[in-house]
């Protein structure tokens, strides 16, 4: 078995994995066949050199201009672009997200974008914050961490969010990390193509081989060893609460910093007179926006939250017509979580609309799904009633009135998003100023009017929130350079001769154009 | 006993301690007495008060505009400095340290200019880092965290580092969060004068009573209920490096931001041409760093390293006379803790060449106290050498040659500051580029020709560094603004209607002066 296993790419080889590793195969979601190419899971022995290149690349790349690193990210951007056919036909294999318009039209042009984003903020090196106090003689910026960056990547983007070419990856070399990448299970095949792009990318321009290293399996142990290895400099995550969170707990043990997304309801909240106003098409809007992708979207809207009434029974039934005449997608693995969480919704209380069930026997597919509850129902389990359905669901709770449409609000976890829709003729202003507090609290990005999937690739976005929908609201997953603040060290120096700061701190501006805070005023010039 | 006990500040309140609280009194350094207040432990219950106020101030910050509470933080300083003399007495009593200049010349100055500081980057607001995507309608900026900061000062600044008044403090109020300050047991009298000036100023300005909340003492079992309570949003902790990792781990569970400061060594590298040129001068400067404030810095010079020989005999004769004739200060609490930090080294193969034994008996005394050890001895156990004795004490590590002040460099764990002295000539340049990278990603602040005691409160500082002298390598504990940046949220707003935005987003400039980063560029002005 062992000869026929794809190697792995440690210290800038393709390796063999051991002839004893055990392997896996993933398994084409459309046709439920499993796919030919046999992965290896890696050893602790292969992670450990693993770790150790990185530690020398982190090292090697601190001494090369920044502008090679922009040059391997445009590289690597071109090269996935020459290879767009191989790529999207062998993501559309493992995933069945569809080739056209999700893979090819879409979601590459957005990888190769965010990468061609992070090379301009790595060369542009504003993102750095250089800050300059020219009379104390002390002057700092973000630099890299000094050791490489572990990504695991999701399911749920093949490439947007690949552990070898998405937004964690992108953020993370940009700042000057080398990456050490865990392939998602799901998807090995698309993710061996990118690491190869990535690679040869690497030896056009000259970077350390190290820079990136890509496995595909680890064991639970060998993965929390990862994650608590004293070498490792930082671990983002995304994907499932469970394995996020005990890999949280292993690099937080050993003081590492770490970001996961985890996962996030996305409440929605439709005021009242929006509802009066146009609940036709804010129900259309949900089932596109709750079916698009089969659901499976970070920012899938699975909770709206509505005043019971006519309006809302309207709405409802709208809604039913809609989620029941879909055709579901393909999920990108078993439907048993999802049913297990609609399960869990129905025990602690909601009822079932349409749906709730995996579609024609199929175990890659569940039907687009609606729940209702009361507020009351919701305001006695809240925390049950906020289980993640990672698929086309969404609960309804029937509110009693606005006070308790509040206090839903007040009781909800941390997540990535939440929305109001009101009325336009302000009618629901003053519901928004009593609800939006409680709302704004408990989320990374606030809506209005329109639902929360579509996570914009702009340098103002917050794609993150408060526990537990990722690890630290502070800081942002999408959105150049923000995302690339989580894979920093501040860097200070005091008293440092001159012409031994870093380009960015002397006193010539080191590109004519970055931007820096320099005695209280941000400035693009020299430092007379 | 009860009765007597000094009240704790919760909810707004003076409130008495239950009779059956668990109580203590603080001791004079000085003199050895126990000084006649006694303050209660809080009980749970009470920790649990304290915190739903803490939510409940939050809440009703965020409906304040940001300039009352600048107001709050100016008039708070104002009324330090009214109340100065009672003041510096106390902590002068509580601490031993010097009247003049410290407490009153140097300390109180800096803990409420500090204080104007925050206030005036409150009212400033470019700390938020307004960012503006104008074209996809998205707006982002840094908020307050919709909960209560405990704050858990250290020993060593009665003022600038107190709960109640110290960095974490102004840090956490002018990002918008109410605090829960937990007193350092060695100074509560000095912290209730401080909580009483801040409570005051509370109700002068008609911010929330419970913006600010005092504790005194927590059982252990008590502080980790805290730290791990959902409703805590963040937690700053300066301290014992056991009790900070017990804390971190209990606020970690629950997913709290967790910012640490937990010692530091802060290694010195003297380059063979420096000490050929001012052996003598850096002796006086190690001296002089080394056995100020009786070592009790965080930023002490613990570590010296440099390259055996002539000259370091020389270097180490003329530290040793002045390390001898030095008189010893006065320690913040008893010997023991240094004692055994030094036992520890000599352990682990270091030899004492002056002091190693605590002062005339006197349990608040330690001699001040070199030792050294080779390089070679100093890399067979680089962890046990780089224990710190919180106190006059420094280690002298004479390296084999460069090549081993590099490898020695390459073992430190990670420190607050690190710093290089180099000849005047350049000779020492090619030395300096072969050791700084591996220095550089040790340590939050690199210093040349200066000793790293003395934290300038610089917009550019970095009072931080890797783990384990904190707990996140991305942030500062001192330096206004960018010491608010750990306790604030990312607030994304896309597609809010115009009016519904925070004034920092909305269109107009909303103090004519604020930094707003649109469109790509830092700008002052409205958007048109």
């Amino acid at each position: 078995m062992g000869a026929m296993t794809e190697p792995v790419l440690i210290a800038g080889k393709w390796r063999a994995a051991g002839s004893s590793a055990a392997t896996f195969q993933a398994v084409a979601p459309a046709t439920g066949e499993t796919l030919a190419p046999t992965y290896p899971f890696s050893t602790s022995a292969e992670i450990e050199t693993a770790l150790a290149a990185g530690v020398e690349a982190a090292a090697e790349l601190r001494r090369i201009p920044v502008d090679e690193v922009a040059d391997f990210l445009d590289t690597f951007a071109d090269a996935i672009e020459a290879n767009r056919v191989e790529l999207v036909d062998a993501a559309h294999r493992e995933t069945a997200l569809p080739q056209e318009t999700r893979l090819d039209g879409i979601e590459l042009p957005r990888t190769t974008g965010q990468l061609r984003q992070a090379a301009a903020a790595a060369r542009d090196r504003s993102w750095s914050r250089a800050t300059i106090d020219t009379a104390a003689g002390i002057r700092s910026k973000l630099g890299p961490l000094g050791g490489p960056v572990a990504v695991f990547g999701p399911n749920n983007f093949p490439f947007a969010f690949n552990s070898v070419s998405g937004g964690d990856f992108a953020a993370a070399i940009a700042a000057g990390n080398p990456v050490i990448a865990k392939a998602h299970p799901s998807h090995p095949t698309t993710t061996r193509l990118l690491a190869e792009a990535a690679s040869t990318s690497l030896s056009a321009v000259g970077l350390p081989p190290a820079t990136v290293q890509l496995v595909y399996g680890v064991a639970i142990e060998d993965g929390l060893s990862l994650a608590a290895h004293p070498d490792l400099a930082a671990l983002a995550f995304t994907g499932r609460r469970s394995s996020g969170l005990a890999l949280k707990a292993a690099a937080d043990r050993a003081g590492t910093p770490v970001y996961l997304e985890l996962g996030s309801i996305n409440p929605v909240f439709v005021l009242p007179g929006a509802l009066a106003e146009r609940s036709d098409d804010i129900a259309m809007e949900l089932f596109a926006s709750c079916t698009l992708g089969a659901g499976q979207f970070c920012t899938n809207p699975g909770l709206v939250v509505l005043r019971g009434g006519e309006d809302a029974d309207r709405f409802v039934a709208a809604a039913q017509r809609l989620f029941e005449n879909g055709e579901p997608g393909v999920l990108l693995s078993p439907s048993d979580s999802i049913s297990a969480a609609v399960d869990g919704l129905v025990a602690a209380g909601a009822e079932v609309v349409t749906g709730g069930f995996s579609d024609n026997n199929d175990t890659f597919g569940y039907a687009n799904t609606l729940l209702t509850v009361s507020g009351a129902d919701f305001l006695a389990d809240p925390a049950a009633l906020q289980a993640e359905a990672f698929g086309p669901v969404s609960l309804i709770v029937r509110a009693a009135d606005l006070e308790q449409m509040d206090e839903i609000a007040s009781h909800l976890e941390g997540n990535l998003t939440g929305t109001l829709y009101s009325d336009s003729e302000g009618a629901d202003d003053a519901a928004y100023d009593d609800l939006e507090p409680a709302l704004r609290a408990r989320v990374g990005r606030l809506l209005n009017d329109k639902m929360p999937t579509g996570v914009a690739v702009s340098p103002a976005m917050n794609h993150g929130g408060p526990y537990p929908s990722t690890s630290h609201p502070g800081f942002t997953a999408v959105g150049i350079p923000a995302s690339m603040n989580r894979f920093a060290a501040l860097h200070c120096y005091d008293n440092v001769r001159h012409h031994r700061l870093p380009p960015e701190l002397q006193d010539p501006n080191p590109t004519g154009a970055m931007w820096r805070l320099i005695d209280g005023s941000w400035s693009q010039a020299d430092i007379a």
